[in-house]
This record gives structure tokens, C-alpha cells and sequence, in this order.
């Protein structure tokens, strides 16, 4: 493993730690965490490998099947989504992730029979952002999406 | 393997076999079949996996997980349901089926953001019908549903 990928770039007090989603994307990381490898760490240093800085992404080989870690880590970041636009909403969502061995795949929340989250993946060996605001910005968006999706198709969203 | 299994049940004239759902599940199983196993077998021969009568559902085991022939066949009845709709309504469906390793899992049919089959996975490994005439029966029940859905909700269907 490289330097880069052992120092730490998430800082222990970055104020967007404390964001809802964030909260959220914490506790399905931890629900993955089968083996306690994350007991006494902090919230900055379970995010820490997330967040993909250019340094990073260049000790990425562009061939190369993802590896369950980082399968588990899109799947936690969608329902994470789900998770905050049921909170601001008050109705189900629930997410439904297909990834192929290659790492082309398929994310969706959906609310009822409304698709309010639909995104193609794509080098999912790759899944990660440039910053926990970056992350938070991203989902922010999504979340605000789905909202008007919800708000334009009440019905199908209650079916 | 067991003699029911080899004994075709599905009769080649089943008067089934012309319905427009079956030729769209006939295509699908073609175009899976890269190693050329079905050239020169007859429609009622290739759909014949599919059936399973009394005898052929005790043949197969409680536990084990799906194959690869089993979960390409569900999939082919999803697709071939999203064809069929596509033909009566002339709206894009699309299709995603995700099944865990030991057979449970979801499969969806979606036109626009509208969801309009939704069905949970079970027993894939167990996957068939007890007779053409039921697997058009199960997929008429399905299409009419989902063309409900579509007139409740075309804005979301269209988005």
C-alpha cells in the first residue's frame, strides 16, 4: 500500500462530519463492519477511504474487478440517500443496487412505485469523492431531485 | 439426471406456443445461448426447461444455490415481460433483476420513473411454470397490471 493511501485525509474536525447524511453513511458503514475493524476509530478515519484525492485515484489500477469492500461501500452510500430522504419525508424509500463483476451497474431508490434515485454506474472501483463536502453536495442534490420527484408524482409515490 | 427431466413435457403443437409473450421469451433464450445448444431444437424444446410438473419440481433440490442457466432463465422472463409491454403500449421498459448468490432477491420492470412490476425472488433455483398456458396466464396477469399502472400515473411513466 501506498503512503497516500495510509494518511489520513478526512481532518477530525471537518464541520461536514456532523451533516444528517454523513451520520447516516457512518452507520451503514458500521453495519458492514462484520469483523470490528473499525471499533475505536473515529468518524474522520471510517470516511477516510471514501474520499479520493487525485494522489489516490492515480494508485488505482483502471483494470481490475472492484472488490467487495468498495461494492459494500456504494450500496451503503444509496442507502444512506434512502435513508435521509426518509427522514425529510416521512415515506419509505428503498434502494436497489446491481453492480456486475466488472463494476457497471445500476443504483435506484425508490419511493412506492416512483424511481426517485436512478443512476447508471459506472468504474465503481473508482466510487469516491474528492471531499466529505463534495460528498454531502452530491447527496444534497439528490435528495433535492428526489423531493420534486415526490412532490410531482404524489400518487405513485403512495401506491 | 432423472428421465423426467429428459421427457419433454411441452408438447410441440401446445397452441401456447404462438402467443406473442412466448416469442418474446423464445428470443430472450436465444440470445443467451452463445454456445449454439439450441440450434436445431424446436421452440416447444427450448421453452421445456421451464416447466415444472409435479415430478420435476421434487427432483430438484430444497438447498443449493441457483446456476448461471436458472437466473439467465428469470431474467429472460423479465426481459420478455418488458417486451411484451413495450409492444402493447409502446412506452421503453426496462428491466432489472438483482438475485442474491442464494436466490432471493427483486426484480423490477420500469417505464420512465414509474415502477410497474415489482416482484419479490424466492426459490429461484426452483423457477418455472406448471405449464405454458400458466407462464401466459402469469404474464398477461402482470402485463394488465402494469398497463393499469401506466394509465394512473402517465406523467411519471413519461418522465
Amino acid at each position: 500500500m501506498n503512503v497516500s493511501a495510509v494518511l489520513q485525509v478526512v481532518e477530525e474536525n471537518d464541520p461536514f462530519l456532523d451533516k444528517f447524511f454523513v451520520g447516516e453513511m457512518l452507520k451503514q458503514l458500521k453495519a458492514l463492519d462484520s469483523y470490528g475493524t473499525y471499533d475505536g476509530w473515529s468518524n474522520a478515519k471510517i470516511l477516510d477511504p471514501l474520499i479520493l484525492t487525485k494522489e489516490r485515484k492515480k494508485e488505482i489500477p483502471v483494470i481490475g474487478d472492484p472488490d467487495e469492500i468498495t461494492l459494500a461501500r456504494v450500496k451503503a452510500y444509496y442507502s444512506a440517500l434512502a435513508a435521509t430522504l426518509e427522514h425529510e419525508t416521512n415515506l419509505m424509500a428503498v434502494t436497489l443496487v446491481n453492480i456486475s463483476h466488472e463494476g457497471f451497474g445500476r443504483a435506484l431508490v425508490m419511493v412506492g412505485k416512483l424511481i426517485v434515485i436512478d443512476k447508471v454506474l459506472r468504474d465503481t472501483h473508482r466510487f469516491g469523492f474528492s471531499s466529505v463536502e463534495a460528498m454531502c453536495e452530491q447527496s444534497e442534490k439528490l435528495i433535492a431531485k428526489a423531493k420534486e420527484l415526490l412532490e410531482k408524482y404524489p400518487g405513485a409515490a403512495t401506491d
